[in-house]
């Protein structure tokens, strides 16, 4: 795990608290007692996975064992598919089982399926106990663990059952990210080249120019990314946590890309991947209102296309997508909302959509395979 | 349903926000552009259940009618057991399917049940959606329709997954409770009783005096009763709005009250009937302490025993309320928690119970039927 350093200390700050995000390398290994200074003072049920848990589990159990003594772990199947109902209802009576209570804590350990489905759990469960995160995929580190948006998805679409309930801490150890699958690094970059698109253009330019060390996990170049990406989520909750105003340009490339993912049953993509879709769609049809310039769209979408192989959009009907579509939250009924760029690492709002021209835009996005016709 | 009075509006004070709770006669006839001034701008998605909806349905559907225009409404079953997870989930869907979205909001029209699960509903559903409560019930009233405690049962227990989900408006039609049902107006009047033995020992000399008239749903005594009881509770909220100090005293008479509902599957005793044998245990009990004094415990076992026939305790084994009780959510591992009296009027919260002397007491407290042998 090499040396262990505290990188950087931010956070979230809102209405009479605030909490810490921890980043650095080798955390895991005093996970016990940076949440003890956090302010817990037993042991927590860990909800993780059995990959995490078998990669990073002995590291995280030793800490936490040192600082609080035995630590319950529940582990949950490993994919999207897992943050249903079914997975809920089998946390909440293994956590009784455990002889959870009030003052039980949870820490959520693992990508954003384990934070999303642990986080609700701990909202809900005796109408909410606290929890902490120690986020393990490139995903968690810079977007899902941060904020406190906890979710299920439902058969009508993702994250469609859910709460603003937020960590009382987050620990992210960027040395984990070392073990990370090459497909799961790149899809936690989208996000993270989600962010610097709509608020940094500067992050952005440094991820081009950086793109091999990242995609290869150097410590410096990954660190920086991680950090500001996290940095950029931090400030952006804390001006609006319950996604009421400006929260709301982080769902740049979700539009598209949520209905990507309900449309094929979040079996095709992962989730940053489908975003990474979802970017190059709002880019190109942003292009088409005469929203970006050609040079500007023309380096995000070489940057999202070196990130990764993004999976085909073959064979998904453009009706099913549009349904998909149609049925998410961030739609009111009536009218639709996206949000497009304006220039890079600048965002906006738009509620002026409309329903046909982005229907016709769609079709021509997916008979081109994510390249307009 | 006679002429239309406001009686009392009065507020739940919460940081940063507050909410009112109005009650009257006839307030259903006017319930649309109440609500309109409460800030609601849209049709609520109207949550109730088959009997409450025949009874009073077309009044209150006329009158949203007449502020919002056409109004979806979804019935659920009646009764304690429908507070389920399948319940909750057939909710959504239905939800789902009147195109309900994040502007969407809930109007929660029945008693307890429906209020909680409706409730916890709005909670959830797209990370939160505003709701207002219109109870129908005696026990709704006074008690759960106030103070955001929000729930489902699961089998490990009453109410073990929610959220503090504040309503933004509660409209209590004390013209209502004249449909209601004997033994329903009697398990509300527990909790009437509840609150007045923890906190205002005048309410309870007046419910002594004038118990046949309220019983008899006569409207000066029962609206005295309504708006006392509600104001208490209000009082208790805003004081304490998440349950970590003061409000704990609420649950007076629920410690055994809960173990009794869940030792008997939710089937043999309505909530408030649980809580009018909880309290009588509580009594019992704290007399067994030397906490209360013998006219008073005399007093409150009275006027309890004159409210209604409890239904009876035979059969309940002893063990399975012991691990009910155990498993209470009021429990912190370890040790237990009861709230007994001090005198009428004054409860307090005591940690020091022993778990030998409980459980002895207890098996008495069963084999007497209620009068400890």
């Amino acid at each position: 795990m090499g040396g262990i350093a505290i990188l950087k200390t931010f956070y979230v700050e809102l209405p009479g608290r605030r909490y810490a995000i921890m980043t650095g390398q080798g955390l895991l290994t005093k996970a016990g007692s940076l949440l003890s200074k956090a302010g817990f003072d037993s042991a927590p049920i860990v909800i993780s996975n059995a990959k995490v848990w078998r990669l990073h589990g002995p590291v995280l159990e030793r800490s936490l064992k040192g600082a609080f003594g035995p630590v319950p772990v529940i582990l949950i199947g490993d994919g999207e598919r897992f943050k249903s109902h079914t997975t809920l209802m089998k946390l909440y009576h293994r956590m009784f089982r455990t002889h959870a209570d009030r003052r039980s804590w949870i820490l959520a350990f693992g990508g954003g399926v384990v934070g999303d489905i642990a986080g609700f759990a701990a909202a809900t469960f005796m109408r909410g106990i606290p929890f902490a995160m120690a986020p393990t995929t490139l995903l968690a580190q810079v977007d899902s663990s941060i904020g406190g948006k906890v979710a299920i998805n439902v058969k009508e679409g993702k994250n469609l059952i859910g709460a603003f309930y937020q960590p009382s801490a987050v620990l992210a150890d960027i040395g984990v990210l070392r073990t990370l699958p090459k497909r799961e690094l790149a899809a936690g970059l989208y996000e993270a080249v989600k962010s610097a698109a709509i608020c940094s253009e500067s992050l952005l330019g440094y991820m081009e120019r950086r793109l091999p060390q990242i995609l290869d996990c150097r410590p410096p170049e990954m660190e920086r990314v991680v950090v500001e990406t996290a940095k950029i989520k931090a400030r952006v909750v804390t001006a609006d946590e319950k996604e009421t105003g400006v929260r709301i340009i982080l769902n740049f490339g979700h539009t598209v890309g949520h209905a990507l993912e309900s449309a094929t049953g979040y079996r095709r993509f992962k989730h940053g991947e489908a975003v990474g879709w979802g970017m190059l769609a709002a880019v190109e049809y942003g292009r088409e209102l005469g929203l970006l310039r050609a040079d500007e769209s023309a380096r995000l979408i070489r940057l999202v296309r070196s990130v990764g192989r993004l999976p085909s959009l073959k064979g998904i009907a453009l009706d099913t997508l549009w349904n998909s579509l149609l049925l998410d939250k961030k739609f009111r009924s009536g009218d639709i909302r996206m949000i497009l760029l304006q220039r890079l690492g600048e965002a906006e709002i738009r509620g002026d959509i409309k329903s046909e021209s982005l229907r016709k835009f769609l079709k021509s996005f997916l008979a081109g395979n994510g390249s307009p016709v």
